[in-house]
């Protein structure tokens, strides 16, 4: 059976036809008693076992960084050198513009902002003594990086993405007029959700960024940094090189993690910045901690030996998760295209698929899914607030379930978008 | 030679001799090069080896937890069910009354003042909007608690310690009536850097505080908790059970980690109160992180397998720094005692003597120790804003240095003691 029509070219009857068709079909997954969750961008089993490896790097039970310092003691706040050397290079700015966290960015970005908020940034007010902080995001985003801004009261102000990155034109024009926009977050490769690689224009007019807000920070989570999907894979542009040939260094604070390198629990996150910014956050964070796991920094450095070694590593999850995003790209084309109910981008790598439904359906599309057993991202969680203004995404996140609940997990949401599709249609109608 | 005179008996005379004799002493040590560290509360690497063994328990390669959760993934942001069973034994709070953190215990206090200053408590307005919020001060104390608190902008009173705790009566009065009283650090069992033990009169009236503030926590840092130096260690009343007797079990906030159990670098910190606050406190905690590093929280249980076991490993580390906590001891009671120019305590456990020499004499003694290469705290750390009112006190820190190099050590502490002393009394005589 096939519908090569448009659901929105179709008449009445036959969107009739087609609604009681598709609910039938999804009955009948229903009736299956699902249990699957593409909610969160999880790497599976197989990715895990990647790096079990790394656990035997303390066999020979030499626990000595190269600075002379035994990793199991207290101290190195900022890291062991031979951790800074590996993690600077993934996030591409030098060994003494990096502080090495623990097992969490968001917990690092978090920190940043926390930072900036209650002491401010090199000699500015701090954020809490302010009347109005706002926060530029770009939407569809990442839903955490949302609520930490929410955490601090701050303000969030959408701006469209487009297939270059975020609106470069409204961010200049906000951020020149308004000394109340403190910051922006930003994921430049492999965009979450979306999978836009910021262009090169892009990365140059962020890194010219001229705020009215001296304090103003782009929080630039390069989170998939090295997460390609593609063998020739196409790289954004090093924002703190570009931002240092206008002299404008201060103005990005870069973040970066081995969440999905090694393992999501127990991974090493890293942020990088001017040496100015970098030394500045340094006093403040010797507040808070005496220093993260350093064992774990070692394990890792041991482990790759190199960043090179770290990209070929990439290599091997790129062979256990493209062919699922390859799963869920194919049967959105083969199933949704031609009826005209759904856009979305085919990633070269990150984590995600962006799902664009018909205008009001994302939220009924989730809830179908979520009652026949598959769970997903909510919907509007991309979203600042949780609000998407059109009820149109849905992140799909194809990394963790093995690929045969992969394929019924698809199967039920393709039935799922098009009941949903066809009942609003004739609502509509 | 022998001194059985006491300092401050000497004549002139007698004195410029002692004075010019120990600085001959003094000199020849400074003579030596010596390059020793007595300044913080490091284990030394025989301690660290005790807990090596842990990096072998996966090595049948079984990452699930009792949950069902793979430890190597995200989730669990309050951590694995067997770890809060190990922990909350540890700090003697229930399963559901705790919250488990990454490597720092300074870092969950840290963040528990964040989220009241941000946030506020149960409901309170956030510290971060009052005219003015202050803390009590144990003194001599912890100098990382009091830089968290002066971080924040939080004003600090000092809080005489007596031998069976802070000064209740001066506490119980305060927090009465100033409700801009918002908190107390606490290092209840073996303090820091006293090694007083709180009586069990003193955990009692700390239960049964009603402060003004209602929004007022004790920070129980309770991080010596099994850190004993005698076979027959005297435990301190559960705070948390002493407050539910009188309904008053939102008043604490409990702190612990295994720094000094396994890994200074690579441990894992904990977090118990009421069901109530950490209720409150998990929503908080999951805008900044994920999850902490679930490995590491199952090496711990594998390797432990139960508190009793925890337990008996402390008793390994007894063996190998009792005899480092005996030789300071009985080198000030040998050569300090019979001149009367210093107090000190003998700790049962924890980590640190407490000296205190005549007043005035600290940051010189200080000084003179680091002039002839040999570190100490700095003087006046243990007490807010770094300011001892005295100029008294020292804390010395005797587990990291090899056991040579301590008795060397010493020797110099005592000389800068002997002069520094005498300089003094020439001075006011």
């Amino acid at each position: 059976m096939s519908y090569p029509k448009k659901l929105t070219e179709m008449n009445r009857e036959e969107l009739s036809a087609f609604r009681d068709e598709m609910q039938a079909v999804y009955d009948g997954y229903k009736a299956q008693g699902l249990a699957l969750n593409m909610s969160r961008g999880n790497p599976c089993r197989e990715q895990l076992e990647l790096s079990v490896g790394m656990l035997d790097v303390f066999d020979d039970h030499d626990f000595m960084s190269e600075s002379g310092i035994d990793v199991r003691n207290y101290g190195m706040l900022d890291g062991i050198p031979e951790a800074k050397k590996l993690f600077s290079d993934m996030i591409g700015v030098g060994e003494d513009e990096v502080i090495i966290f623990g097992n969490s960015s968001l917990n690092a970005m978090f920190w940043a902002v926390q930072t900036a908020y209650n002491k401010g940034i090199l000699g500015s007010t701090p954020w809490s003594r302010l009347d109005k902080v706002r926060f530029l995001c770009p939407v569809p985003g990442y839903d955490r990086h949302f609520k930490v801004t929410e955490f601090f009261g701050i303000e969030m102000i959408n701006i469209p993405m487009t297939p270059d990155g975020p609106d470069m034109d409204m961010i200049e024009s906000l951020v020149a007029e308004d000394d109340s926009i403190k910051g922006i977050w930003c994921v430049p490769q492999y965009s979450n959700p979306d999978g836009i690689s910021y262009s090169d224009d892009t990365v140059r007019r962020f890194a010219s960024l001229r705020p009215a807000a001296k304090d103003f920070r782009i929080f630039w989570d390069n989170a998939y940094c090295i997460h390609h999907l593609t063998d020739s894979p196409k790289l954004i542009l090093n924002i703190l090189d570009e931002a240092k040939k206008v002299g404008n260094e201060n103005i990005v604070y870069i973040f970066g993690s081995t969440s999905k390198i090694t393992f999501p629990g127990a991974g090493v996150a890293v942020m990088g910045g001017s040496h100015e910014n970098v030394e500045e956050l340094k006093k403040h964070l010797g507040i808070s901690i005496i220093s993260y796991d350093k064992m774990n920094q070692l394990r890792h450095v041991k482990f790759f030996g190199s960043f090179e070694n770290m990209c070929d590593h990439m290599k091997k999850h790129m062979a256990i998760i493209e062919p699922k995003f390859r799963l869920v790209c194919e049967s959105l084309s083969r199933e949704i295209a031609p009826l005209g109910i759904g856009e979305w981008t085919e990633p070269e790598g990150g984590y995600f698929v962006s799902f664009n439904a018909l205008s009001g359906c994302a939220k009924h599309i989730v809830q179908l899914c979520a009652e026949a057993g598959v769970t997903l991202t909510g919907a509007g969680a991309t979203f600042p607030y949780g609000k998407d203004p059109e009820d149109r995404n849905i992140r799909l996140a194809p990394t963790y379930p093995p690929i045969g609940d992969l394929k019924k997990a698809m199967e039920l949401f393709i039935v799922s978008v098009k009941l949903a599709s066809a009942q609003k249609l004739l609502a509509e109608g």
